[in-house]
């Protein structure tokens, strides 16, 4: 029905949770290891994983193992897919805005003729 | 955990539908009855109903019946929300990414300095 579809489902659903929204802010300030995004989450460690396997599974955090550390980092590309198609929604509806706005305009000079008209 | 959260979280569920998007997308060019919502979708009318029901309760959409045609419209405050939310995580990837950038040009600069001083 629409190009790149389920990716985006995939994308809107994982921003669909306040935990995985709060590793993407995180994230969107740099890199951090597990460990830094479990710590302010209300959630065991293996919650914050699958929380984790969500977000690289849309694309929008990826991470890697280093020795005994796994640091994660955001993929800037993901967001920014979400981001236009929410803007493409946002510039057709200010387009609707001024063209109503330019009708109203029409038929308030229209007044103005007859006014001046008669 | 944030402001806002279960706004986001019916927000980007309702977001995470190729249906819905769909919806959404005729709806940001102006106004329309739900038959027309309905003709383009590969769905029963009761699925629409209830595709709809999802927008209404995350606040994308309203919808009036007048007589026996009932019109729906987008809220474009809602979708604000959620581009928001996205623009803010950009901002601070750019930040991130603009201190890189003054970091790596502050390492090149003195290796210009350490070249013209030996």
């Amino acid at each position: 029905m629409l190009n790149q579809s389920s990716d985006l489902d995939r994308l809107f659903q994982a921003l669909a949770d306040p935990a995985r929204r709060a590793m993407v802010e995180r994230l969107s300030r740099g890199p951090a290891a597990v460990s830094e995004l479990a710590r302010p989450l209300p959630m065991s460690l293996p919650s914050v994983m699958q929380h984790l396997g969500v977000l690289e599974a849309a694309g929008l955090v990826r991470s890697e193992k280093l020795g005994r550390v796994r640091t994660c980092a955001i993929e800037p590309a993901a967001l920014s897919l979400a981001e236009q198609w929410i803007n493409a929604r946002r510039i057709e509806w200010d387009q609707r805005l001024d063209r109503l706005g330019d009708y109203l305009k029409s038929l308030e000079t229209e007044g103005d003729d007859d006014g001046s008209g008669h």
